[in-house]
């Protein structure tokens, strides 16, 4: 998170180049290419404090030929490329900082092929999670990758997603399959098959997956399916302490409860879940879960997880597995951001995530409600506990310097609390402009060397969103 | 597999370069340096019919800073340099094909740090696997991959190792949270932190894990690690058909009973357990598989596959929680390649593997039986059934050049069946000097271009473990 733009010596392409990649983009497309100045933020903007920073145009892709096109009309001529699914990332990683052409990719939403029995699926990049798993409902498959947000595939891939499910079934990396990418002079590079695992070569699947775009576009993708379970069960429970809600978790993951979703709500965010949701949850932290299997294994892994909490000061623990229930209760916590934007209406949110090892959760929460404390801020916490991460939704008026001057040493302070805890500073949101500070004090001066390195070889040009990820050397 | 090492234009270090390196890390490592011509032989040994090419001389380091001082002093020379953990992967990964300096891991055996609520541990690399079952055994922890063979972390890491629990807990790559690995210039490179996800920037300790020691010398790692299920069953069901088998499995996977180990044998590889083991299985297409969980998760599991393995056509299901019986039947399995060799005791054994789209193994297992018969070949079969994965224990005798032309022209071909089925060249043997030749038309020129440009970045140098994985182009 950041108010400010990382600097990068980006030059702007030289205003003949631009003129004439438009002109041939306008050739070849027609009017899916868009250069009107709404259109332009609107691929631009940022769900953060980042400054927008528009595109020159934005062609609506139809195809992978069409993205082949793109980039070669823009290679040619030194223009960017940024690659646009949905534009809810948080990290400024649509921004165009040197301008050029976005390829938004909404048009490529078609599921190609589902194969049931292997349980995967090919997919244009630009289809999004809700479109992808009602697509498969009727096969009994389901996607189990959820950031909360109704993402795009591919920006999911781009930005290494993961969210309430991972825990289970693992973020997007442990989901995709094998991409393909069209790379810098538009021909496109395949880096897997349908082999559920392959020792061939280097990961260049793995390479892709969190590069942002800036590597080359992703052009289709091969993901892994799941059977969608016979009984889901949702469950709560309240805690006296965000300790007791960790240790629960620990213990649960450690005797192998494969819970599907366990989520950390603080005392904070249950009131505002309370307020915006009309629930009557006790306002201390709270655990919410999902447990998925046959009918025997969820009320098994419901009764076992009820003991552990139990024994870690839990206070009732309710469980559910009717349909009207279990949305009524995760309904709440899908609309914690919403119960956040209603607390202070005017204010700007900014919602940043860090990931430390479990053991160390109960800390770094406790800690930064400390902070918030001290420096006069709100943000409820919620947490994909499973996981070690959380996240913040940070309160401030835009308009307030001082405010917004004590959020952004807030935030400074939370990575380096993770850090400091052998975490990192974003389990989940990616780097692109906002976080590209905190890369080198987390992985040190040499990883940022290989980086650079790799981004090098394989975009020489630098006309891959350009500006994002790994620091200015 | 291949019998002959594929032609890379590498040259071997000038005579004075390599003389001076090697004074240099005799004043260095003393005794610790090995040139006697038996220790390099062992350590130019593969475990395939490809000839041996040793390395000059082995350092047997003791710690990270023995590691950064020789690819220092070996990089100043233009020195090749090659990781050793065991020696046990199948496709000539520790070949010397242009010399240079072994670095043999066995001493770097250490754990370095439990993190028992966090699942997690840091090794050095050249711990084996059972010695670090061993070690957390009492901690009521265990690391979850069994390649079969007692091989070391960093080689399991460096090959993209998996094996048969790879269907539940998934293979290396989703259990290597972190590495550090020593780059050219000697200095480390850290991947990742003790997260459990991360977003920030490119996937290095992918990109590292399967690269064979190709980018950079692995010197220390952080995996993830599970609890000890408190009930282990094992389980066994006869089929008439390699297809009934695989449908029971596909069955079984997407009902997602998560079954932890699930093995197919052919008949041939039934006949030759029986015959090695002294057991009295019928001698058809046999499931071997493992239930970890509770008692009552673990009872559930082995009812529902029981249910599915009827359907499709299974014999007497039976099933175990007892130790004793438990040892029995998968040290029959543990035991395949010794049956193997049992078979015909004067005949060289390759064990070589691909990997299918689970919906296709049978097929392939099927095609594959049928051209053993065509060409007059003896190879059992087994295979990870759940991942698609599958091994061939082909036995020829070296000197019968007919024999050995046949057992080349059907490894070929088990390569194009597979590939032709959306699979891959190899599951988790790696592809070495091996299977250098079925990358491209696996993955395609412009895959082979990025994996070039990346080694490039690298290892500009090209010392780390030249001549492997990538082929000249």
């Amino acid at each position: 998170m950041a108010t400010t733009i990382p600097h990068h010596d980006l030059k702007r392409p030289a205003p003949e180049a631009l003129k004439s990649a438009l002109d041939a983009l306008a050739a070849r497309f027609g009017n899916k290419l868009i250069t009107s100045q709404a259109v332009r933020e609107q691929h631009g903007h940022t769900t953060t404090w980042l400054p927008t920073q528009p595109p020159d145009g934005v062609v609506l892709a139809q195809e992978t030929a069409d993205i082949q096109d793109v980039v070669r009309i823009c290679a040619a001529r030194g223009v960017p490329v940024i690659p646009f699914g949905t534009g809810t990332s948080l990290e400024g990683q649509v921004n165009a900082p040197a301008g050029g052409i976005c390829i938004d990719m909404r048009d490529m939403n078609k599921v190609l092929e589902v194969h049931a029995e292997d349980l995967d699926c090919v997919i244009q990049p630009g289809i999004t999670r809700k479109t992808l798993n009602e697509y498969l409902r009727d096969q009994g498959l389901f996607f189990p990758i959820d950031p909360g947000a109704d993402a795009s595939l591919g920006g999911m891939a781009s930005t290494r997603a993961s969210g309430t499910n991972a825990v289970r079934y693992g973020t997007i990396r442990e989901n995709v399959l094998a991409l393909k990418v069209v790379r810098g002079d538009g021909e496109i590079i395949k880096t897997g098959t349908r082999a559920k695992k392959s020792a061939a070569g280097y990961d260049l699947t793995h390479l892709f997956i969190g590069a942002e775009g800036t590597l080359g576009i992703i052009c289709e993708m091969t993901i892994r399916l799941r059977g969608i379970p016979d009984t889901i069960a949702a469950a709560s429970c309240s805690f006296e302490t965000v300790r007791g809600a960790c240790q629960a978790t620990i213990l649960a993951i450690q005797t192998g409860i494969p819970v599907a979703r366990i989520e950390l709500l603080n005392a904070a965010q249950v009131r505002a879940c309370n307020a915006y949701s009309k629930l009557t949850l006790p306002e201390t932290p709270l655990l919410l879960l999902e447990f998925h299997g046959s009918e025997a294994e969820v009320a098994e892994q419901s009764k076992n997880f009820a003991e552990i909490a139990a024994e870690c000061g839990g206070g009732a623990f309710t469980w559910t597995t009717k349909p009207e229930d279990r949305t009524k209760l995760w309904q709440a916590r899908h609309d914690a951001y919403w119960s956040v934007k209603a607390i202070r209406p005017g204010a700007g949110v900014v919602a940043t995530d860090v990931c430390v090892p479990i053991s160390r959760l109960a800390d770094c929460v406790g800690e930064t409600e400390e902070d918030l404390a001290r420096f006069n801020l709100t943000s409820p916490i919620v947490g994909h506990v499973g996981d070690g991460n959380f996240h913040c939704s940070l309160m401030c008026d835009v308009d307030d310097a001082d405010e917004m001057a004590r959020g952004e040493e807030f935030m400074h302070r939370l990575v380096e609390r993770a850090q400091a805890m052998d975490g990192t500073c974003t389990g989940e949101h990616g780097i692109g402009q906002g976080k590209q500070k905190y890369l080198k004090s987390e992985l040190g001066e040499e990883a940022l060397d290989a980086m650079r390195a790799v981004k090098a070889a394989l975009d020489p040009q630098n006309i891959f969103n350009p500006g994002k990820i790994i620091p200015a050397g």
